[in-house]
């Protein structure tokens, strides 16, 4: 496996590995979700990159940038277990040097749910996003089903600049309990860890209802918000069931394919899940 | 000579061209200005892909978007003449289909001069430059110096954004009597074609004030100025000696590469142009 730090570096090592080519792209702190990712893309493609980079600039001024957990060596070794190709290691520096000036914004789909809670996040995320695609030029990107919002809107960044490259999207890897595999898993304290389970609850009260014939919209967002009422731990911050193709709130009836998704802070920890109900990301 | 309309025309076009590929990115009505820097891209490039596309987003609603000149036929025989491989000619459509939602910015270096002029002018640019590089991805980009402030726009996205080309910016192409050719010269009458010489005037009266020693901003800012009185005909908008790097104004001395640039109405029609001090773009 080789690894990169600087553009000339993953450049040159970019050079020897044959198409189709996957790229990963991660923050780090791997769990089996990503490593789900990168799987997939080891099946599909002859080469797989994987990026590692805390993006500064998809953090607001008061999230967890300066504390988001960091384990290099062990993603390493992990990603060597997986017989990946080459990693890529920027710097903040490398990445945003002294006169970054450019930005790229996706307008409709990044403005609710978390566009609406992060202001920025999603400018961020696209932005990155274009760098890693044009450095790593990538056949095929792999991103998880669980942060179903950035999702789309990569999706929706691809197709308007014309990146010549497939995303796909894998379904969200959970523990046994439920709660979605996430980095940010590691603030939970045990007590807390406990209450998390209650958004996959929520959840799945919802697409039960749904399953059971219920179609109105309102009712199975207070099936969500009844579910996460119970858990005194559990400050919601949204519960939505939005179309999936542009994320625009349902009203009324739910007359096709739909995301249920909801942030919640658990104390002191936000937390994000979801699911698609009558479809498919 | 190939062309192609559609996005899959110009993907499966371009397989077959080989390496290095040099675009020239264009608005049609050539002349020779546009010719010169497909003549550099033939020398240069085993491969020259030619675009025309009259790019909405990068017209304010009061420009002249709907009454740019258009020639396609002519455009067509002249590239052909040249020996170009290919020319894509997108529709708007085609690049902005419904639901398109996706910009990218440029911040400083598109803040001054055209861009405090034309709001959105230079995201429409950046953003449709983006596209024309993710669906020709060419080894090299051609420029004219004309749209001094473009190319340097278009230098910081593709360094910003870590496009893997570079850009390549040909001497602006003057007719015999200095006025720098451009499409939208078609708009003036015999008198105001007359009158508009008078931006190539002022700015080599500041240039000749420059190489005999004169280091004062304002008065080289001046110097354009006084020509520009002269000519009854002209209305200027802005007449700027800026730092090459960044574009800001040049305070006091100027002690570094300069761009001497003017926007200048004549008549109905709006022209800029540039001279270089101390450098080169």
């Amino acid at each position: 496996m080789e690894t990169a730090i600087t553009l000339d570096e993953l450049r040159q090592a970019r050079k020897n590995l044959p198409a189709p080519l996957g790229l990963v792209p991660t923050m780090g702190y791997l769990h089996e979700g990503h490593l789900s990712l990168v799987r997939a893309a080891r099946r599909e493609c002859a080469s797989v990159v994987v990026s590692i980079f805390v993006n500064p600039t998809q953090f607001g001024p008061q999230e967890d940038f300066d504390r988001y957990p960091r384990d290099l060596p062990r993603d390493l070794a992990l990603l060597e277990a997986e017989g990946v190709d080459l990693v890529w290691t920027p710097t903040p520096q490398g990445m945003y040097p002294e006169g970054y000036q450019t930005w790229v914004t996706v307008e409709k789909v990044a403005a609710p749910l978390e566009g609406a809670m992060r202001p920025g996040h999603f400018r961020g995320v696209a932005t990155v996003v274009v760098k890693l695609f044009n450095a790593v030029q990538p056949d095929r990107a792999y991103f998880g089903q669980k942060d179903a919002q950035q999702a789309l809107v990569i999706r929706r960044l691809v197709a308007d600049l014309n990146f010549p490259l497939e995303v796909v999207v894998c379904p969200t890897v959970r523990e046994p309990d439920g709660l979605a595999m996430s980095s940010r898993n590691i603030y939970l304290n045990p007590q807390e860890r406990r209450a998390a389970t209650v958004l996959y609850c929520a959840l799945t009260a919802a697409q039960a209802a749904y399953q059971a014939g219920e179609r109105n919209a309102d009712r199975l967002r207070q099936a969500m918000e009844a579910v996460l009422a119970r858990e005194p731990l559990a400050r919601p911050q949204y519960v939505s069931c939005a179309r999936l193709d542009d994320l625009q709130e349902w009203q009324g009836e739910v007359s096709g394919p739909a995301l249920l998704s909801l942030a919640v802070f658990i104390g002191g920890t936000r937390l994000i899940d979801n699911l698609v109900l009558g479809g498919e990301l």
